[in-house]
């Protein structure tokens, strides 16, 4: 059989593959981890590549394809669908910090804060001098498009003889919400574009829009820099505090994220024209520059609940330089723009039935209402669900264990990885997975402890190699059990993949704060029961409904009333670039949102211990 | 008798000077070139320097000193007034580039843009957790003081939390407009001082303003650094078309060059919380950053005629970062918001009788008219009568001959020289003058021609050296004639000053632009002559009425109904700085100003040529 050389880069990795093998074939061949969530069967859109060289050595676009890669002649190809009949060189975008998927469209009547306006204007004469140039476009926009009052920002009036001048007259302007020109083009205008951002303390979320079609084009993800400074929002306000231009050290950081994630969109920067932004009130302070120190102690003070709208320019993001940043508002130092998403994507205030939403971050934000009123809370659940702060966590990315299954009678664990790839580390959802499996199979009690562990409460504790052990379960090299979930034969690091007693302690605290806040939401509306929950997140996206049930971090619910949304915060953002009735909406009901302050509720520490054991006391 | 040494720096001149002498005295011996008005009669504070050392050794402060030298313990001296019983070194200020005047008092009902306001703010707690800082600043400006839809500006916003916390809620805002938080103080406020700016194309005045009180405190001027790119606006379109990053590079100058005056304020910038322009239009495209171009050529394009609200820091301009700068109303390419402010001051719309209000800088703005309408040109004056392309011109400083008489009958000349010290050149009122002078004499023709040059209608004229001569009429050394004002032995150039046929011309090319460009507005409205002629500008302040009649600058008019109404255009952008009422009137009448494009005119060139004899023909 002919055989074929696939080069993957930027690693160099390289496999001989048979005629008419898929590239995702050969990249497992050749160890590229090449990103694949669907397992090849071309819906996840995960496993695309560029191809570098060697494009007629590769079949034609398949239909399934064609849905992902954009315009014909891209060299963006799905690896799962692409087949191989001659030498080729592909690059694997990289997956661990950016990644994208293709449009989508979102359902909501299109209404931008930005629209373009095609006018003629009459040049000047020695008859008309009396009028400078903005005076004569503004009237223009007055006669042609009935828009009056409208101012122009500074940076379009520098520009607007010479724009007026190339345009010979004929021009369009983008005007923001019907008051501000923001943006003047010579002639027949490009394309407008939208960006909403998702900050998250940990990944930050980007969409690209269509401003004229409501299309989202691309979604990009970046992890967030501000994570050297701590995994958690406290340890981003201690790095204000302790740290020497810490604030604005940050606030580069993301404005470099972001700037990157634009410069990765490929578009020219003027031509995105709107963008909005959430996230939690800490992101929300230091994305702005605000100092953060306020959030961080009693009384919780954050500096401004509005909506804002700031020019790009002063936040230094390479969008069009005149176009202002819509940051959604954030309701108190607990409940930030984030949840102002949430809310604008999932609506609870219409909702007829109590809902339970809870987005699991790096912070746990809980939502729980109906049209008669919405609380809210939020508890620090730490990374743990982001797979930080695990030994072997990672994030959700190629070679991560998402799905674990623990044989009760033969305590033989299944494991499914992302990209069908060797193993590299667990994520959130395989950990909570291996901590419920653990729990059925009788390796862990009801309190966390691994059976090798002594219990505490005994006066003489036995020898731990009395205890019962297998050769799964055993004692790591500092005398410490932990629980193989993957011989290092099977990984792609060349060591065990082991669940410890600390990373179950890890899992036990980040749900018991989720559940004891959850509690005394429900305890504070006077309800035993919730009948539905939305799962909003990342996290939520790919999490077992009955693992976590089984570690008791949901309140007791029919699996099959629980849902999960996607970054609904996400796209919130998205419905608020697209509709400007939407951010007002925000505004609205993020007013009347009720908050409880669960750390210092008087009940939440009894809470908090009984929902450490598993599933709870 | 006892004798002391004073040093004079920057320059480093010295002398030994009698026990008991003024600093003054002590001056004009080192040839340390102090600036004087008036004589050292301790009444025009020009004489002002700074002592670095030997304090001790001067007399103690005169009553006259202390109106212009500040609190008492400032090392600032009038030199005129200072006695010296010791050693001392001073510093002179640079009277070339920077010198300033002290306290006036403004005639204006005081009405600024930006007021400030004390306020208490209740500490946030946890029952408060849904407003932000922001939310409560707004809520106590609206109770405590009435002031409802304030925003607040981005950079405020930024320093918020911090403010309020070292206020301990006790805090002063200032609010532009009624409507916008452009700073926020802990506390107990500071003063709030305004800068009224007046960017001329060859000097900058700036009028420091205390908002509290109305009052004038300070009076600067300077070089406009652009100077360097040609001495009229045309020259700085040129340069600004020509030269790679032309206008960007004049924008900085004059960005510098007023951030310079603030720095010689002393003030902390912050303090300065508001700042009005007044300019030509090519200055005010200039300084906003605007290409200029559009103005150079027909059909003479504006950028914008609406007075413009800019944030300094959007224009680097080092006061209160979130105040807006004011920008008078540019009313076409060649009515500026330097006419804005010559209407302000002089308000020809309410006054019952017609008056010709000329303001005569590089270029010549003329406004005519009544409350029945004011009509405007402009004319390129050139420089002349500011001193340039004249042979031995200076600007009026220290040196300059000011005033000149030559008397008819031996031609002998009489001269007035700024600070009464050696002659260093001659300024515009001497150069006129001059011109005056010597028409009068008869030592030139009405054709402008010095007796030496032979007259160029005869078909074959006489040799020079046959013409009359007397030893100040004279050729000079490349055999062109020129009349000696003062010998090599008066002045402090160790040559003779002269006034040559060359600068002749110019002035007549001068005054011959303004007599036209007046002539023919005068026309436009059916007048034959005019009864109330005010000249602005600082030249129009120094010019001898007689002269200017003579030569024919100006229409005929009896010299008593001739006024001068000193820089007209920078108080009035003082009077928009104290009352936001101006700022509105200046809009309105701008825009019902009629304008007379002289230089396109069918009827210009015949006038400007009968105008180019003595006085005219």
């Amino acid at each position: 059989m002919k055989k074929h050389t696939v080069v993957f880069e930027p690693a160099g990795a390289r496999c001989e593959i048979n005629d008419g093998a898929t590239l995702l074939e050969a990249a497992a061949r050749a160890g590229a981890g090449l990103d694949s969530i669907c397992g090849g069967s071309g819906i996840c859109g995960k496993c695309r590549v560029v191809v570098q060289d060697g494009m007629q050595s590769l079949s034609a676009p398949s239909d399934a394809e064609k849905k992902f890669i954009g315009p014909e002649d891209t060299p963006v190809r799905l690896a799962c669908e692409c087949r191989i009949y001659g030498d080729a060189t592909v690059r694997v975008p990289p997956a661990d910090t950016l990644s994208r998927k293709y449009a989508r469209k979102v359902s909501i009547s299109l209404d931008p804060a930005v629209k373009k306006y095609s006018i003629k204007i009459d040049p000047p004469s020695m008859q008309d001098m009396g009028k400078g140039d903005r005076e004569r476009l503004v009237e223009a926009l007055r006669a042609q498009h009935g828009l009056s009052g409208l101012s122009l920002d500074y940076s379009v009036l520098k520009g607007l003889q010479d724009t007026l001048r190339k345009g010979r007259w004929d021009v369009t302007a983008s005007v923001w919400m019907g008051r501000e020109i923001i943006r003047l083009e010579p002639s027949v205008p490009g394309a407008a574009y939208g960006l909403a951002v998702d900050i998250g303390t940990t990944t930050v979320a980007a969409y690209l829009c269509d401003l004229g079609s409501g299309n989202v084009l691309e979604t990009f993800s970046a992890t967030n820099p501000q994570a050297a400074h701590g995994e958690d929002v406290m340890s981003r306000i201690t790095f204000a505090i302790t740290s020497p231009d810490g604030l604005s050290v940050m606030q580069g950081e993301i404005r470099d994220c972001i700037n990157g994630i634009i410069k990765e969109t490929g578009l020219t920067p003027g031509d995105i024209l709107d963008m909005t932004v959430v996230c939690n009130t800490v992101m929300h302070h230091i994305f702005l520059g605000i100092d953060p120190s306020g959030i961080g102690a009693a009384p919780f003070v954050h500096a401004v609940s509005r909506p804002l709208d700031v020019k790009a320019r002063e936040l230094g993001i390479n969008i069009n330089e005149s176009s202002y940043i819509h940051v959604l508002p954030a309701a108190s130092g607990f409940v930030g723009a984030d949840s102002a998403g949430v809310l604008l994507a999932l609506r609870p205030y219409s909702r007829d039935e109590k809902v339970l939403i809870i987005d699991v971050g790096t912070n746990g934000e809980i939502l729980l209402g109906d049209r008669d009123g919405v609380y809210s809370a939020s508890c620090a659940t730490g990374p743990a669900f982001e797979g930080e702060r695990i030994k072997f966590g990672m994030r959700a990315a190629a070679g991560a264990i998402e799905r674990v299954w623990i044989d009760p009678d033969t305590e033989e664990p299944s494991l499914e990885i992302i990209g069908n790839t060797r193993a590299r580390g667990i994520c959130g959802s395989g950990i909570i997975d291996a901590v419920a499996g653990l729990f059925r199979a009788g390796i862990i009690d009801k309190t966390g402890r691994l059976r090798l562990e002594p219990p505490r409460t005994r006066l003489e504790p036995p020898r731990a190699e009395d205890l019962p052990h297998t050769e799964r379960l055993r004692m790591d090299a500092e005398g410490r059990p932990e629980f193989v979930l993957a011989w290092k034969e099977q990984t792609d690091t060349g060591s065990d993949i082991t669940v410890t007693q600390a990373d179950i302690r890890a899992v036990q605290l980040a749900k018991a704060a989720l559940y004891a806040g959850t509690k005394l939401l429900m305890r504070r509306m006077g309800m035993e029961r919730v009948n539905r929950i939305i799962l909003a997140g990342a996290f939520g996206s790919y999490i077992n409904k009955e693992s976590a049930l089984a570690v008791g971090m949901l309140p007791e619910c029919a699996p099959e009333n629980i849902s999960a949304a996607g970054n609904a915060a996400g796209e919130g953002a998205v419905l608020a670039l697209l509709n400007i009735g939407k951010r007002e909406e925000a505004q609205r009901e993020t007013a009347k949102l009720m908050h409880l302050e669960v750390s210092t509720d008087p009940g939440f520490q009894d809470e908090f211990l009984a929902a450490m054991d598993i599933p709870h006391r």
